[in-house]
């Protein structure tokens, strides 16, 4: 085991909502009992004041670190980054990651029993908002005793979360860190995430989401396969795969997957069954569909005048799901309000999944923009 | 009707193979009766030196110009580039459009007759190249006493015959139009082409290939959506669609399709299985993948030395699915064996779809391109 890792980390489950108090959703539905599963690293100091809120994407969960199980392969996924000495330093911080409703990793989510039926949600599981997302993990920040979090970073859909966090509780949010993301999506985005949801909603397995077992195992491949192909860029496919064939150099001349992209996917694809649930994968993408700070907020730079938060805005060169484009937006819209704002476009040929990739050029990074921050405190 | 139009048009059909010389296919298969479904405008003159053969792409056909009905309420799909006075003008010259092999649009394919069964092929149709559809071409060629084409355009799959051509058939070639197209498709384009055909595949109406009547129509549905963001710029969709909702400003809280965007992907998925066969969709795909210069002919230089062509190379600024970069180490590969080489990017927003779309600005680049060949010729 790696020295530095945080070593065995055991989930925690937060319930609220179960007799009053229950989440109002942005659609006006009540949803409660909730429970919110995460996972803490380091310890709190005295004050309670250096905590760090780890927010994760589409197919990631509360598991950002360690190990949960000596036997276990695999780490968190972002251990590269959380750990004692590591950039997110459980030495110095309290870091939290916690699972989003929606989800089907333990937080309510879709595959959680509806108290009204005794059955699992499926389709009755209301539509859930990012806000919504951050609503919930407001609770459980409460709850931790965090009156204000000394940061919060995350990637991809973690980003919405953090742009959400800093507009939404502006006075809980010392520094942020928003990473491949955007204040919304662009249509192509939205087009890609809608054909994944049509390959599972057309699934005959999907059974209007009332499906018991496997599920549409068919139409969620398909949804992760078309996914990936946008989380990396062309040059690395090209790079990585190019025109290769699997398992032979003559052509097969019938319609089995033999190049060895073809393969790649497919295997992406079926093992992603294996571990999501298809009805969260609806969910989870309509709540990045619905995602647009503007809509809530205002213009970006009206909506950003009410951001306290020292932003630290990162993204990757040859990322399409998520331009460069879309970051410098969000950077203009706070350097135009006089908020301090730091932002960089990494150098990476790994596409949009470059924040998941490239750890060590991410790490210098937040360590360098964390130590300001507690250098801005101490002054 | 447009003065300019070639006016109404009956499509012809040429037969081969039928008692002896099948087409012999690259996988060694032979195939034989074939169709080649056509069209011409214009006219030849007496030692038919004036004929321009035109390639299509994917979901394109035979039905270039003109109406092939007086109600027909649509021309064909190049009407803008062929016709009296236009860029490829009938005026001059004799103008062919060929519908390929493997297609559905009365070329021989798998919707045809199998000889031996009496049914439709369905799978049972062997796998067919670019290389394949080129031979058929010849065939037609020679059927319509051509000894030499005074040109030969395509776009996208089109460039890819047009390419065929001038390797497989240099001294009958005298000049070349090569549009949106490349060498080989990038492992991102196969990625997409995959899905697509995973897509029909996993329809359960798909039956192996076997369907009788409508067939796996989501299936092929949802691979003309994927295709369709394809063949479109992110800024595009960006400007067109944005984040519009397509009736009403509340979002619906459940899972319709409720994005401009996703009512437009639909739309162009439900009318495409109108008019096109899934099969084919599998055929003519899997012929694209396979499509690769390099593989048949040798590192680009090498290959491109055997062209006697004088060619035109156009790329669109925001073709993502057909960078200008591939067309690029096609004009490098032409130059560095000193041939005769045009090459232009267009400044575009309408990605790869540009060279459909785009018909003004290619018109006035194919003319004087065309103009410059008969000098040639005179000199």
């Amino acid at each position: 085991m790696d020295c530095n890792s945080v070593g065995l980390v055991k989930p925690q489950t937060f319930n609220f909502g179960s007799t009053d108090n229950p989440l109002v959703l942005e659609s006006g539905h009540l949803l409660g009992p909730v429970d919110i599963v995460f996972e803490t690293y380091g310890a709190p100091n005295a004050d309670r004041s250096n905590a760090i809120l780890i927010l994760h994407a589409l197919s990631g969960n509360h598991h950002a670190a360690g190990y949960n199980d000596p036997h276990d392969r695999q780490t968190g996924w972002w251990d590269g980054m959380i750990g004692p000495g590591k950039p997110f330093d459980t030495n110095r911080f309290w870091v939290i990651c916690s699972n989003i409703i929606g989800g089907c990793k333990g937080s309510t989510g879709p595959t959680s029993i509806d108290p009204l039926t005794g059955a699992p949600y499926g389709l009755n599981f209301p539509i859930v908002t990012i806000g919504d997302m951050v609503e919930a993990q407001k609770r459980l920040v409460d709850h931790l005793g965090i009156s204000r979090l000394y940061s919060m970073a995350g990637g991809s859909m973690g980003g919405f979360q953090v742009l959400e966090w800093a507009l939404r509780f502006p006075d809980m949010v010392r520094s942020a860190i928003c990473i491949a993301s955007a204040a919304r999506l662009s249509a192509q985005a939205i087009a890609f995430n809608s054909i994944g949801r049509s390959a599972i909603i057309r699934d005959p397995e999907w059974k209007e989401g009332q499906y018991n077992g496997k599920g549409p195992e068919q139409g969620l491949a398909m949804a992760r396969m078309i996914g990936h192909i946008t989380y990396l860029s062309e040059m690395l496919l090209d790079v990585k795969f190019g025109r290769r064939l699997q398992s032979a150099n003559r052509f097969s001349y019938n319609f089995t997957s033999e190049f060895a992209i073809e393969s790649y996917l497919n295997y992406k694809g079926s093992t992603f069954t294996q571990r999501f649930d298809a009805n969260s994968y609806l969910y989870i993408t309509k709540a990045m569909d619905y995602f647009d700070l503007s809509r809530a907020y205002g213009p970006l730079k009206q909506a950003f005048a009410r951001i306290k938060a020292r932003c630290l805005f990162v993204s990757y060169s040859s990322d399409w799901l998520f331009p460069t484009l879309q970051t410098k937006e969000m950077v203009r819209a706070l350097l135009s309000n006089g908020k301090p704002v730091s932002f960089i476009e990494v150098d990476s040929p790994f596409g949009h999944d470059a924040f998941l990739l490239e750890e060590e050029k991410l790490g210098r990074i937040v360590s360098g923009f964390l130590t300001g921050v507690g250098k801005e405190v101490e002054a």
